[in-house]
């Protein structure tokens, strides 16, 4: 079983992909550009999905379900939105195959739709054709719906999580009375995605808004929260959109107010998808393997015996046993793993790849002293503590080791965040301690793309309640009054 | 608010049908077959999906996922498989839209795929080609995995819930080292799916297994729950497949067992889907609107305030709220209506029509005596209690509407399970008084087939354990030694 990774000094790329197989998260399928999310990863993801939803549902959402396929036609309606999404589509153009003459499976010519179907690559458009059934009157809003689901957009280069032909995802479609509550609930669930990233995922984020051109296709504002990755590049983890009246009007879907005119009706829309797994192992994993914060860990302690004959695996069993149903009253979740056909060491390293927040070893000394060795996954250390009260020590430690995370990656942020006064210092942070770069830009859309082209940086948001400072563009020259984020994005 | 159904007595059909939709389950959509899951309807879609989820893990199963799209050469490799699945499938043939010279949305010619895609109608042919690499030796075995996800067959004639082409299930895939194993999993799973049935849905099922005719196309046994409506048709509510080796040699996935040898690996796999929506509705259900059994219930309680003026209201409001908190300490979900829209009387219609298990309503002579009016869905029967330990009264309440929903299920089954000895008894049944008709059969498909062509009516299965019982096919005349159950179905 070759464990060893490739370091991330030597390429971090290639060290994120070895990983996400080898840690037994994802792998590639047979069908290019889609993954296979294996059990172990699809148990972090299920751990994410609940404490979403929750959070989802205690903001008043409600969850729903649309269809996957999208008529062809529903596209043009939304000008901007057909120009951002038509690219990169699954097209349905026949409802069946048929066994050819020679015995193969060729599709059925006679079975061709009339208007081809759309794999949803979103799903603004079937929503808010749905939702002009559902909406006469100010008193059938606000709709507050989520949507778990997964997603199709066409990739020609892919990579496991980040970036996938299909993906799995959240979408909350929204629909209100005023703009100003649109507003609200765009902001509201930009902060939802923020906590969830920060005391969830231990992610330090950025919220800010997009420029003109990273905005959704159909929005007039798109929110956003910004990572940082270990290698100084910057991975957007959850966006939220104002929608305005676009679909509204596009979908013809109008309202009678209190006073019984008819106003089209204000959107938002938000969503996080299966990216933030990829967010969330190129944030704290280490050269060792993944490092997961025990909020997401599918388990967050294991028991490894090392023993030496059957007496003595027997006495150890007992102890170990009686330590897990005590966490597991707390809450902790535990694994035992008393397998034979294993050496000790082997275990270690395969729980340091998995990323199990804190290992537990007993040993014959131990049996006679009444201690364990504690070992934490994010700093490596290792203590000797007494086996009573055991429960305890260890919520403790789950809690330290996920505030440290958060600290560690908000350091590492911080130290990666650089001021940049003229183009030249821009250029050569991002040539040499890539990061996020707080620099001054005139605003306009050209500029940006000139950026873009010349470094492949983007604007990643302009933060929130961001400091007004006079300035130049590092660009242009023209004058500036705040400085945004630009990063090399993934 | 037209909230006048029609009758199950003047046509069943209908009844169900305008029940999904004024109920607010589900509807229609803009795509052909495809159907809105509304937010009532996918809240008790995801507690089936949560009490399941929990019976799949505590036998032992992890969920995955797996591609949507599934290379059409797969379907190829096991012969009865495609012969089963081929003829109903939605086909992805292009990757990308254009903007035609006319402004129009058209398909790119030039982004034609070299091998079409099928949308899933079933997972096997993709995660078996997984699962080739994932099995080298008996120690990898056993796999057992579920996926949660959407699956395509092109139906033409669609029916909210019952035959939709795109729907909601989950799949369990699972891979072993023996035979004996493999056919062990399948029937426990079998078990879990009847004890989801009778003990959530309170509704009784027959367990047994298919004929050929009937049986997964790539099975070598084919399980599953049977039920019958309160029409006297029958619906299937899940199948366990024991697949025997046929993926594992269609995928050429091969183990090293103990000894050293090589074999193939043997296979289950098993699935339940939003079809179970249709089934809870039609069992339970009555004039008035939905009767939900309390375990799947999105709330079991509403409670309706009856008051004139603000000053009684809030007196009111205060007995209700304390109740409220009351039951939700004891699990019990809740939902207060003090809405100053609608009357009292128009609430009690919804609710019933909504099926929620107990209504409480709270007037002005309550207050006085410290009372409250309880009513429940199932018998629509009221009586007047004393506000206090209110909160056990009802936990208690709903245990016995959840009992009674399934006692009266099961005696509606019982009258409607007949014994047929003549082929002419047996169409006197199923055109006067439909239902499960027990007769003897000679065990040929063609038999089979031939009473199908005649009376529409198909075998459901052959129960498990089923009584020897020595007699003559009603059709063919030749020998029989067991009766099998026999309806037309959904």
């Amino acid at each position: 079983m070759g464990k060893e990774l490739s370091t991330r000094e030597e390429n971090y790329s290639e060290w994120y992909n070895e990983l996400v197989v080898k840690a037994d998260l994802a792998e590639h399928s047979a069908v290019k550009g889609c993954m296979v999310i294996k059990p172990y990863g699809y148990a972090i993801w299920e751990k994410m999905q609940q404490a979403l939803d929750k959070m989802f549902k205690d903001t008043g959402h409600v969850n729903a379900y649309f269809p996957l396929f999208i008529p062809k036609s529903f596209f043009s309606k939304e000008a901007s939105h057909v120009a951002g999404f038509a690219k990169e589509c699954a097209v349905v153009t026949h409802y069946r195959l048929k066994t050819a003459e020679d015995g193969s499976i060729v599709v059925d010519e006679t079975a061709k739709l009339d208007e081809e179907l759309i794999v949803r690559p979103t799903s603004e458009t079937i929503i808010w054709n749905t939702y002009k059934g559902w909406i006469q009157s100010y008193r059938d809003l606000p709709i507050l719906v989520n949507q778990w689901a997964n997603v199709v957009r066409w990739e020609m280069r892919t990579r496991l999580f980040l970036r996938t032909t299909e993906f799995l995802w959240q979408e909350g479609h929204t629909a209100h009375a005023t703009a100003d509550e649109a507003i609200a609930e765009t902001e509201q669930m930009l902060n939802v995605y923020a906590d969830f990233a920060e005391q969830w995922m231990a992610v330090p984020v950025i919220k800010g808004i997009k420029t003109a051109n990273e905005r959704f296709a159909g929005a007039i504002e798109t929110y956003c929260i910004e990572s940082l990755m270990q290698d100084g590049k910057a991975l957007q983890a959850g966006t939220s959109h104002f929608l305005g009246q676009n679909f509204a009007k596009a979908f013809d879907v109008k309202f009678a107010n209190k006073e019984g005119k008819q106003d089209f009706v204000w959107a938002t829309s938000w969503g996080v998808s299966t990216r933030l797994m990829g967010a969330l192992v190129m944030s704290h994993s280490d050269d060792k393997g993944l490092v997961l914060p025990p909020k997401l860990a599918p388990f967050q302690v294991v028991i490894v015996p090392i023993y030496k004959g059957d007496e003595q695996l027997a006495q150890i069993n007992e102890v170990a046993n009686k330590m897990k149903k005590a966490m597991e009253a707390k809450g902790i979740s535990v694994k035992y793993d008393n397998r034979d056909n294993q050496r000790p060491g082997w275990k270690f390293a395969e729980y340091e790849l998995k990323g199990v927040p804190v290992r537990i070893a007993i040993g014959g000394r131990d049996l006679e002293n009444g201690t364990v060795e504690v070992a934490r996954r994010d700093t490596l250390e290792k203590e000797t503590l007494l086996q009573a009260d055991i429960e305890n020590k260890i919520e403790h430690l789950l809690q330290q080791i996920q505030d440290n995370l958060f600290q560690k990656a908000l350091a590492m942020r911080e130290a990666k965040t650089y001021h940049a006064d003229s183009y030249e210092e821009f250029k050569k942070i991002l040539d040499e301690t890539p990061g996020f770069v707080m620099a001054h830009w005139d605003g306009t859309s050209e500029t940006e793309q000139k950026i873009k082209e010349e470094t492949k940086a983007t604007i990643r948001c302009i933060p929130l309640n961001n400091k007004k400072e006079e300035g130049k563009c590092i660009y242009s020259g023209k004058p500036s009054n705040q400085r945004v984020v630009f990063a090399k994005a993934y």
